[in-house]
């Protein structure tokens, strides 16, 4: 079955804000093996919205809109779509019942605008969102379908999931998408493609995607066939073949992130972490914050751009910087070995650089950056010079922060105590 | 003149990846008074990226591409285009120069192969791109015109501005878009289009529309004419029936965010800031050392998850945290003096609170956080429970932090030193 997904709302066709869910259904859509030919952007108007519902519904058996159900005189897509099928709308007082509930547990009265969102096509099946006020529809026109869900992923993802797949699911082949995530620190797209295209190249049936993004490359399989088990097997094969071509530079093959991966790591060795940060200014800290439970193995965070402060929090020697500069290998290390001291923590990590736009010199461009991690056993530094713009080197940063402590369990993990 | 633009790469029809081109490219393209008519997404195919390609130009006379220059196998927007207008590849070897001295300024060969970069369809122009490999081409067949842009946008964005842009505005009419862009926290959506609706639904000319993003709720005004004048006097008299409406709750007319509002504050009265975070984990302090030159202004954040930090770090005495918990208003408060004064900074921001999924109760469910923001003149403090998940719970906690400085300088700045 192939599908057509229409993204609504003029916000989408402005630079301030993305559409995120088309990439969600087309993943859903994919595994249950529906194909998505087109994903089409329109704004909030009537007419337009009501050319693409009309041209999309002519070429496929089915259409998901996202967004434009919210409560405000923007949000058209219900009556486009009523009015396209030539069906009334009518007010739902279950809908507008639960609405009213919800304001009312945040202690609010309900905006009368919200009256809209009770608003419901004739004939319109409701796909309830216990996560927003607007629920989604699901509308059958002969032998087409349509469903219109609400735009907030937060909202749109459980509904899909609840309530959208179950009737395509009875309507879809046997034929899935079957795919790999490899995610990849260190080397570039250039060379990583080097490294793989002799081994990818040999599986005509699987599309083999590399792409690159700040601070890593991914590397996307993905195959469609009705048999399972030739799927794994393909998959597997290609996967190990990729492993040692890339060595240890594969961090990830389940999508997870770098701080989700030493985050499993610290929690098996039962290993504690603490950072001391100047360039990142808190984004290592809020990275490995980032992850639910953090607290049993985040100690501590210092942020001390000044060197005033890298000597008071930190103790790292003022002579140390006025010899050999703040931005330096042996401030970074004494970053490192402060924090761990200080806090008791498995692991101290230090970071010190030049994130720009302004405080490069010749010596010290832009973007060098130097990053320590200390534990009992000793300290590892690295200098490097990353490219871009100052938000894409803190990231960077960050990112080589967080994968020499999963090198260091990679090489060291066997010999460390696990938690019993 | 009107336009489409498609987005090229199978990663854009996965989870993984956002078109976030399309959108700066209509924003410019709006500027210039060309109308984006279509936006497709298309996978790396061959068939269908010709049909694309085919289609978009039987209806526009201009199509903008992003994407599928890459040095893999998987690119294949310049040999498909290529085919589709009947011209031949050519190698261009003061590209192929180009392309080995980026690599060699990073002291590397050029992988082998990165000389598909240097193939270009026969009668293109070609659009340099200073800050990756894979050059731009711009294309005329008839009165139609095909622009190739490469696609990270940290290469698109430069190029299209310098190379493309001139190009384009050769051909438009006169009509633009002119637009405001407001951005308003601690207020939803639904209460921000109640209290503004009446106002806005007087300017049939203007397209109002209203968005709810974590811990904010945007207005975007858009409006075509080619009057200037008489778009700068319509969209000031909006803005300023808006501004009373939302009385101090607009927090950026220009599209800053809060964390750049702040930065123009503290740096205009000559004040710094520091930051003591617990359930934010480095967040405060990542988003106020986002802005280049932050060194100035702020000085020193601390992450302290655990109790026993809190005290050794900010001096929150021991007793307070058993007799209050750590999650309260009077910790806040220790935090916001603790590290305001062992800082010497001109303002402190203590924030604590349960950023979940765990560490709920039933007096302080998750989403609960203090924050509070110490200066010589006195603390203030605030508590509140916010809805979402940990991420969205901690971006709002940074979100009202740095909306509580903003309100500080609202409404005391004038009675502030600011910088000579």
């Amino acid at each position: 079955m192939k599908a057509e997904i229409i993204a609504v709302g003029s916000e989408l066709l402005t630079p301030d804000r993305l559409d995120t869910n088309s990439l969600f259904l087309t993943e859903e859509l994919n595994k249950i093996g529906i194909e998505v030919v087109r994903k089409t952007v329109v704004g909030d108007d009537h007419d337009l919205l009501s050319e693409a519902f009309r041209d999309a519904l002519n070429r496929v058996p089915l259409v998901i809109s996202s967004g434009g159900l919210g409560p405000t005189e923007d949000d058209l897509t219900r009556e486009t779509v009523a009015d396209l099928l030539g069906r009334k709308l009518r007010r739902n007082d279950d809908i507008l019942r639960y609405i009213e509930g919800r304001f009312r547990a945040l202690g609010r009265d309900m905006p009368q605008v919200n009256v809209r969102q009770a608003m419901v096509p004739e004939g319109a099946e409701i796909l309830e969102n216990p996560r927003g006020t607007a629920p989604g529809l699901w509308l059958e026109d002969g032998d087409r379908a349509i469903a219109l869900l609400p735009g907030p992923p937060r909202e749109l993802k459980p509904l899909f999931r609840e309530q959208v797949l179950p009737r395509l699911e009875r309507r879809a082949s046997g034929v899935r998408m079957f795919s790999r995530e490899l995610r990849v620190t260190g080397l570039g797209e250039s060379h990583v493609e080097q490294r793989i295209v002799g081994i990818y190249k040999r599986y005509a049936e699987v599309n083999t995607t590399i792409l690159a993004a700040p601070g890593e490359t991914q590397i996307h399989l993905r195959m469609w066939t009705g048999d399972a088990e030739h799927a794994k097997k393909t998959l597997d094969e290609i996967v190990s073949g990729f492993a040692i071509a890339l060595t240890d530079r594969i961090f990830s093959q389940n999508g997870s992130s770098l701080e989700e991966v030493i985050a499993e790591e610290l929690t098996l060795h039962n290993a504690t972490i603490s950072a001391a940060e100047s360039c990142t200014g808190g984004l290592l800290a809020q990275r490995l914050t980032s992850i639910a439970g953090s607290s049993s193995y985040f100690l501590g965070g210092l942020v001390c751009y000044s060197n005033e402060l890298k000597t008071a929090w930190v103790g790292v020697p003022a002579e140390l910087i006025q010899a050999k500069g703040a931005v330096s290998p042996e401030v970074a290390i004494a970053l490192a070995d402060g924090i761990r001291r200080r806090v008791g923590s498995t692991f101290g990590v230090g970071i010190t650089g030049i994130a720009g736009p302004g405080g490069g010199s010749e010596e010290k461009p832009v973007g060098t950056v130097h990053i320590a991690l200390s534990h009992a056993g000793g300290v590892k530094e690295r200098g490097v010079r990353f490219p871009g713009d100052r938000e894409n080197i803190r990231w960077q940063a960050s990112q080589l922060a967080l994968d020499m402590v999963r090198v260091h369990f990679l090489y060291n993990g066997k010999q460390l105590p696990t938690r019993a």
